[in-house]
């Protein structure tokens, strides 16, 4: 089953939208987790083990476990292997290189660690991106329009009189020949996510930035969902892992992603 | 000393502007050391071991250790450990993300596997290149035009009248407050590297894509050197590595690294 087909039949299964980035640092996780052997992978496990009936989907930041070093590898995997097999996972590690190196970082995403989908930088065009849509029961997600400020620099430049963004939506909708690609856009990007779905009404958003990056939930439910009210990943981190710094960690985060499940559910309802 | 000076007085002392890029293919490197335990390793120490006089620089391309599993991340790191302190290595890793996930990508780069600079991607604006220029010590070459094809898809784009990359490179240079940006300009594109050179004529250019990819290496000493005849990266990776697949692999890649940092001095005399 192609990607996008397989993440709507979960969203429907599962009846969420919500996506949760495991983006752990060490210096934010409890004090009281911080003297175990592995104590990234424990605060994963503990958060998954809280949170999965929630989700359709957990998103790992590669960055926050390379630098951990080496057993940042091995807490990838472990992490993977505590995440129920009918979520998918995603491994947004934002990769990109001419077409012999993406074949590496392909191989190593999906076929080493398993991932279901990774997010992908367009900027060196088709054959850096290619390797990661050449199997469509995998997905990849083109970075679009960013949530941090830097998106401004070149992301919006002007390109007959459309801003770069949006050539990057127009190559990867002709990329998407296997239904497999989805697009990044940051939740705090409200004015341009309506342009964005309606110029990609059938592809999969992953909108990162609800919470500690003070993107707009309702925005991005109402303008970022396909015309079923479903294809888009709301993606909260930070306001949910860290809901609480005391050993009642799990339960806060618990909380936080009931509250952001239900929330989008309200909104849901409202619009579609 | 800035990253940039430091290029510049180990080009000087030891008289190469050669790079080799340490990309090795486990299906690519001579039979007899595939049994080894880690035959990528013993590949990288012998490779080191017959060219370090060479050369400026190793670049090691992360995806091709990444590639490997677990293993790959004691692989970069002890290649690290057999590459002479006074060569420049380089993480090339086109990272690139929103800041606090630049910053942990910088940490595991710098700190952890301790390369002097990395490679990276620019879509994403300042704050994803940031973390990664912060230490005036450590480099960061930006991609502007890459070698591959898919440059055509946005690369060069049209803004402004000017192509998408002159905007990178401009930007570039205002990020540039502490000598130790750098730009990614492919081999592969010769007629645009003069002009390249031109508007940023004191920045080193890294540059991929002299043998296999095809670039032109005349040009590519001609226009990419500074008015000095320095700060470039001529950077050759398969045509180094898999000069010969038999027992004599070492000595046929010291072989052709010979022959291209001779083939370079002459350029550079004729030019400069």
């Amino acid at each position: 089953m192609a990607f996008t087909s397989k993440l709507r039949s979960i969203q429907q299964r599962r009846a969420t939208l919500l996506c949760i980035g495991l983006d752990p640092d060490l210096s934010k996780i409890p004090p009281h987790l911080q003297t175990l052997p592995q104590p990234i992978l424990e605060f994963n496990r503990r958060i998954i083990e809280a949170t999965h009936d929630l989700v359709c989907a957990y998103k790992l930041n590669l960055a926050f476990y390379e630098a951990l070093g080496e057993v940042g590898w091995r807490t990838v995997k472990e992490t993977l292997a505590a995440i129920p097999s009918d979520i998918i996972t995603i491994g947004d590690a934002k990769r990109g290189d001419i077409g012999n190196t993406s074949v590496m970082y392909a191989k190593s995403l999906f076929d080493d660690f398993g991932f279901d989908a990774v997010t992908v930088n367009p900027y060196m065009g088709f054959d850096s991106v290619e390797p990661f849509i050449r199997d469509e029961r995998r997905g990849a997600f083109i970075l679009a329009l960013t949530s941090n400020p830097g998106a401004k620099d070149f992301e919006y430049l002007n390109v007959k009189n459309k801003p770069l963004y949006e050539h990057v939506i127009a190559k990867t909708k002709r990329w998407n020949v296997k239904d497999n690609c989805g697009l990044v856009v940051g939740a705090t990007r409200t004015t341009a996510l309506k342009r964005i779905r309606s110029l990609a009404p059938e592809m999969p958003l992953l909108i990162p930035g609800v919470g500690a990056q003070g993107g707009d939930l309702t925005a991005a439910v109402r303008f970022g969902c396909d015309r079923n009210g479903e294809l888009v990943l709301i993606t909260s981190s930070r306001s949910v892992l860290y809901a609480s710094r005391g050993t009642d960690f799990a339960a806060a985060a618990r909380g936080a992603a009931l509250d952001l499940r239900n929330d989008i559910a309200r909104i849901r309802e409202k619009y579609f």
